[in-house]
């Protein structure tokens, strides 16, 4: 398999009701790259300033992620979010963003990740998405994923990208703003129209659903008593998914997809176990499943 | 089977941003009798004004439901409520509200009914559950609902109630409220010390959970796209929930647990698809088991 993610990478200071943490590793090809190597390698695309650590590169080394398209801008500096969550570890605040070398970033591929077979446009503005296709020759399935600034503020970008995927990967209250349907399945459908074959809508702690033409397959999010810091949750869930459909030769039957979407949902319930990959350092494949197994006793009948 | 069910009936005034109607059939008492009776007899107890028609009483006999435990008040008004959905059809406003006879309603179970295996107490004053289970004899299984109304102003009440069940249903935010635990899964576990041995957990349109203190099961809403009035969902969820382990015989082993939440939530995506009792008389039995097929292939892996 090879799965190519294009994203950001940022340096996060997270503020939680219980603890904080500054300058932590997140961003979303980071988060994706890292759930998606539980299931094969990983290309990552992104850009980073001159004060890019190196054991950032080792620890991606040791999973199996190739990190040789990530950019380092000399003098430049890494992308900086800053947060606070609110009591119910749902609801955040942003309380700064530094856009630093993000702001110009223009993906540039190594010849060796021209021919990926999977693509992954993780958050980003459309137009690097755009950018990044188009040093892309003949990928089996090509999946974005979008927030609500860009449906915002560069909606024609957007509309542009949504013609050029596979698949679009989005929040509830995104896909309702994206249509300006009321209803999650018809806002989902009416994604349809404007470009993918299919849509994922997550919805954070009530889980995720896939829509496309003539199936839909639903589920739950984990049960999890432990959320220490729920920062890329979404990109995780994302790279369980992808990196589970590489796995199996870009496979979409309703066997895989639902397949997808809980290991999708399992990595991401490890993910906001911890602060940055505190909790994926610890963790294995079969952890993975483990959970999987345990999960799968309390949702299928 | 003998399941019983003590609760409300209403005449509700309902609008929807499409829609409106006056004095239709509602209550919680109703909902989760003809959602139960699916899957077998039902015996119902609560109390109305001499407004009540007569063509209800021949709705349920119809449905296999025994009405001879609804008082009929003389020179008495059934209780009124009247409510108005916002757009996205989850929030409600109450507009008004009339106990009427419900207001001094004190459950007298006829004779017959008192030695019924299986009990639900629909949404009603704690002192009204009490009063109920204090006519009753040996049941195998008491199962009751609340709300915020009862958490807030009758706390002492729910809290002896709490200790004489076996299980507790009750939204999402209530129980959150109940414990004062900001995690769902957390705030059920606690709800566990408070009495019942298990307890069941309404999130709408997002789905139920059960918890008990070994097992969790999960199972999210039917992604419904006609949800033309929500009112009475939670009751049916509760009466299909109820229905289908009575016809189990009251077994509370795994599948049965899952069987149960899934065809709790048939029943409510049923009936949310009409006002009053409107879809429930277009479809029996075969169509929520074809619902459940079709629900089945969108969440089992």
């Amino acid at each position: 398999m090879s799965l190519l993610v294009i994203g950001s990478t940022a340096y996060d200071t997270i503020e939680t009701p219980t603890a904080k943490r500054e300058n932590i590793l997140g961003g979303s090809a980071p988060f994706f790259a890292y759930a998606a190597s539980y299931f094969g390698g990983v290309q990552m695309v992104s850009v980073v300033g001159d004060d890019w650590l190196p054991e950032y590169t080792e620890m991606f080394a040791k999973q199996g992620v190739d990190t040789s398209g990530i950019e380092i801008v000399p003098d430049g500096k890494t992308f900086r979010w800053s947060g606070k969550y609110r009591e119910n570890m749902n609801d955040r605040d942003t309380i700064d963003t530094q856009l630093n070398v993000l702001g110009t970033f223009e993906p540039k591929l190594p010849e060796n990740f021209r021919r990926s077979q999977y693509i992954f446009l993780a958050n980003g503005a459309p137009s690097t998405g755009l950018a990044a296709l188009n040093q892309i020759q003949g990928a089996d399935l090509i999946v974005a994923d979008t927030m609500d600034l860009w449906i915002n503020i560069a909606r024609q970008d957007l509309d542009t990208l949504l013609k050029r995927i596979d698949g679009l990967v989005l929040n509830d209250s995104e896909a309702k703003m994206l249509t300006g349907e009321l209803n999650t399945v018809t806002a989902a459908k009416k994604i349809l129209t404007l470009g993918p074959k299919f849509v994922v809508v997550k919805k954070g702690e009530h889980g995720a659903m896939f829509v496309s033409e003539y199936e839909t397959y639903i589920v739950p999010a984990y049960p999890t008593e432990t959320v220490v810091d729920p920062t890329g949750a979404g990109d995780s869930f994302a790279g369980g998914f992808m990196g589970y459909v590489a796995s199996k030769g870009g496979a979409l039957d309703g066997e895989t997809i639902k397949n997808a979407l809980v290991y999708g949902t399992m990595v991401a319930s490890f993910c906001v176990e911890g602060f940055s990959f505190d909790r994926y350092k610890e963790i294995t494949r079969s952890d993975i499943d483990k959970r999987r197994e345990h999960f799968q006793r309390m949702v299928s009948f």
